[in-house]
């Protein structure tokens, strides 16, 4: 049986870092705050105008967007393309869970933080509010195939549901699947709850 | 109704191009052939010693492969991540398919070459002999879906099947597609025909 569902925005995550309050004073200076640049989809996320540069064994990247607010532990959410650049193994990991994740330097201008754990590549997920499980028929942390229509169709097959009355109804995928999908912004996916 | 059948391997083709023998001499000077490295899946398929650049408005990409042999026209694949980062829209083509597609600039030392067209992004598809599509069930030219399995997995949706007595079973996809699936060497793909 096949259950098919309606549709909800699909958006593509950049490579990106939040940073705690001891790393955010530690790389851009005593009482620095994030700067406001804009509000993300996420009710109280917003991308900061600070940017840094992740440099791993292999490779650097430059002019990573840092998102706030501050957080309780710095996490810098990263590509395979990207990991693979860096030469980090980073591991495919929901948002916070960063315990035994990939090593990183961060630096901005002539400040430097090594964070020995916290490097990670997002598990794709879907924000959702109750309202909204219901009407999609899912229950947080059940796991879907999403179904994403495009000239490159694809179908992800390891998505995670994450549902709080915080959340606004958005899936989120990294810049490699957006790639393997030619998927744009204003993409809408669609749930497969089973295909057997 | 769903029909699984057999699996088969699936190959990551990186970035590379096919150089037509006019270009072949414009780039590495006259009477240059290419130097065997290593053998392709395909039979009579060659990753050459032959490295070159490309050029696009936004961005370069140094030592990129050179595939043998010889082909009638200069083709240059690479992913849509290469794509974005050189500045060139690469359409979504089958091989050998370059009519209006992206224009190039391709150097190695001091000498460049200006293809018109010729830079696409290779459709996903699936190399096999007429056996192979009697086993499998499919015919050339057909579209199918091919399932995945990894700790990210994914199901292709818009993979081409190709027959001739001259291939080898095997899917290629490109390091985007490859990415988004964590999909390494020695992945086996499994055709899902329909799932309506």
């Amino acid at each position: 049986m096949i259950t098919e569902v309606k549709t909800f925005p699909v958006a593509v995550s950049a490579r990106h870092i939040h940073v705690s309050e001891e790393d955010l004073q530690a790389l851009f200076g005593p009482d620095a705050t994030l700067t406001w640049d804009f509000a993300l989809s996420q009710p109280g996320q917003f991308a900061a105008k600070e940017r840094v540069s992740i440099v791993g064994p292999k490779g650097v990247i430059h002019n990573v967007r840092v998102l706030g607010p501050v957080r309780a532990a710095t996490q810098v959410e990263v590509s395979r393309t990207d990991a693979v650049k860096l030469g980090v193994s980073a591991p495919l990991r929901q948002s916070g869970d960063i315990e035994n994740s990939a090593s990183i330097n961060i630096m901005v201008a002539d400040k430097e933080v090594t964070i020995q754990q916290g490097v990670i590549i997002a598990q794709a997920h879907i924000h959702m509010t109750p309202a909204d499980a219901l009407a999609l028929n899912v229950e947080n942390n059940e796991w879907v195939a999403v179904e994403v229509e495009s000239e490159r169709p694809v179908t992800f097959r390891g998505v995670v549901v994450r549902v709080s009355e915080d959340f606004s109804l958005e899936m989120h995928i990294d810049t490699d699947e957006a790639n393997a999908g030619f998927i744009e912004q204003q993409a809408q996916g669609k749930i497969i709850k089973s295909w057997t």
